[in-house]
């Protein structure tokens, strides 16, 4: 099948680009020194997480316990939940995956680790606990380096748990306050007797800077494997290195300067990440995608000169692509214009 | 099962709410004179939609042919789809839809209505397609009566299709002018020996001044089955209609004023309809949601007197409850605080 017979909307993973992104990606890190942990919800898939691994990744990030459970039934063995792990029911969980592959989680609250603890508490095999740090992100995570090394000493003196590091996700601008923030935070760590093995950071918007916290012991990025309008605005990727992007039918043109296409908040998502419009019409630099609803996409093309006619397929680079890996049950594998396979995305929907 | 005992994220659906916010709506439109067609986006399972047929509706809306397909296995007998349906494959699949069913689309273009009858030329039962009217949308859409009625007699004179009528969704705000719109269009259909057999109109927001617009023959409100924070805020509903609630747990309390839920916009959507804020959490008034990220949601508390605690429970109203339809593989039907059923989501994730 070719792309243009491709039912609409659909998502389309340029494998090329994919494989261009991983390698540029790995031979950065391998250059400086960086061990990558590569966030697997941009992709849901085990192939590419399978694949993230062969070229040099030590392991992987997942962000629900049903994410790590679709990797490790597909074979990957190292697995980074950061995440505040609570219940009996999401506990037995963790228990189960922490005796077949290696999991480490976050904690940032003495509640967590209680709870941890107990469910932990007669395991065989402690679990690794890191402290999630709030570096300026102003979501979860303690609040000072000081706060992380008192749950520090909490997670080392709880039965069945063992303190494993620090983790962060830096808010944006905010690398290098971050990496500050962590050095002081190794430092008190190491006055307490507690050295950090771990120290996980950022994603893929500080990715080319990973190298400059050289407080981290690894980086977690994700959406640097598709890239997205998100990356591209914020100079980290360009357009050419947009491995997913929707296509979309032209369904009406009511007006000359209005087009409507069948991908709505269903397909591209209503996430702006703070940029106007909801993804990149490729072809029409003009075009703007003024208003989603569910399914669909209104399109301006006051400033374009080119105008789609109806029945045209267009291909758009959404502006968050994990988002969008949500939404589809399968993405299509194309090398050039090619499909080469429709997979489902097996994390997909992985609430809990 | 208890609600208490549900993982989350997950969806709870009261039914006892379910129930009389079809029958209040019911009896509304038997008091008026209004023919209900709900639209099952907002729910997307064949349980609903007949118990809507049950009591009274003449039909369903759908949103895309993966929905039909769904609602007509399941039974459904009169189905509306009110969408430019283009291209060969979803041509022949709106072709076997109606050999089974009594299935309507609209158009709003001579390509679409040309697609449409190459497809029908054929067939035996004759498609029936109405005029898709911009009355003030600005989304799809011919952009006055008398484009209306142009569009009406090509297809009235294309071989395998037969002219239904008008279909509209009103602009917020614009109910009135949209009743006058289709008015001067039946007019003129009238005038130039096509009557409109079909009038089709509204949605929830306009669900209450239905009977005013005595132009048309039925009303197509999907959200009222559910109702959410964006219908409330409208004055539509009340918080204690709502039957839909996304239940969250506290992982995080970072700060005084914080709270992160697990909970972000793969549970509550990104959709703010232009409201502030991302949910209204049940008995926290003071509460707002201030950010989502896939996975967690950011509380800020500063207005609440009240502060949950790590491991509570939370029950947050969404802005816009189908869009949390589509996210979720199943969904909790519950009783009071039971969990009676818990039931897959069958026409969720029908992109095409």
């Amino acid at each position: 099948m070719n792309i243009a017979d491709v039912d609409t909307p659909a998502v389309l993973i340029d494998l090329d680009r994919v494989e261009a992104n991983l390698k540029r990606t790995q031979d950065y890190a391998d250059a400086h020194g960086v061990r990558l942990r590569p966030h697997i919800k941009t992709h849901k898939l085990p192939r590419f997480a399978k694949r993230q691994i062969e070229l040099g990744a030590i392991g992987i990030t997942v962000q629900k316990l049903g994410e790590a459970e679709v990797m490790a039934d597909a074979g990957i063995a190292d697995i980074f939940l950061p995440y505040n792990i609570l219940g009996a029911s999401k506990l037995a969980r963790l228990q189960a995956l922490n005796e077949r592959v290696t999991i480490r989680v976050t904690a940032d609250s003495a509640e967590t680790v209680a709870g941890l603890s107990e469910a932990f508490a007669g395991a065989e095999k402690p679990l690794e606990v890191l402290v999630e740090c709030d570096t300026g992100m102003g979501r979860c995570g303690v609040q000072s380096p000081q706060a992380a090394v008192e749950l520090a000493k909490v997670i080392a003196g709880s039965p069945g748990l063992s303190f494993a590091g620090l983790m962060t996700y830096p808010a944006a601008g905010k690398y290098a306050e971050a990496a500050r923030w962590l050095a002081e935070g190794k430092r008190l760590l190491e006055e307490a007797g507690l050295p950090a093995k771990i120290i996980s950071n950022g994603g893929t918007p500080d990715l080319w800077h990973a190298h400059e916290a050289e407080v981290a012991t690894e980086h977690r990025p994700g959406t640097y494997i598709y890239m997205d309008r998100y990356q591209v605005e914020k100079g980290v990727a360009t357009l050419d290195d947009c491995a997913l992007t929707v296509i979309a039918t032209v369904v009406s043109r009511p007006t000359e300067t209005r087009a409507v296409i069948d991908a709505g908040s269903k397909a591209l998502t209503s996430d702006t990440l703070g940029l106007t419009g909801f993804g990149h019409v490729l072809g029409y630099p003009g075009a703007v995608i003024t208003s989603l609803s569910e399914e669909h996409g209104t399109i301006d093309l006051s400033a374009s000169d080119k105008k789609p006619k109806i029945g045209e397929k267009l291909r758009i680079v959404p502006n968050h692509c994990c988002v969008v890996s949500n939404l589809f049950d399968v993405v299509n594998l194309t090398q050039g214009e090619a499909v080469v396979e429709t997979v489902p995305v097996a994390a997909r929907g992985r609430v809990d």
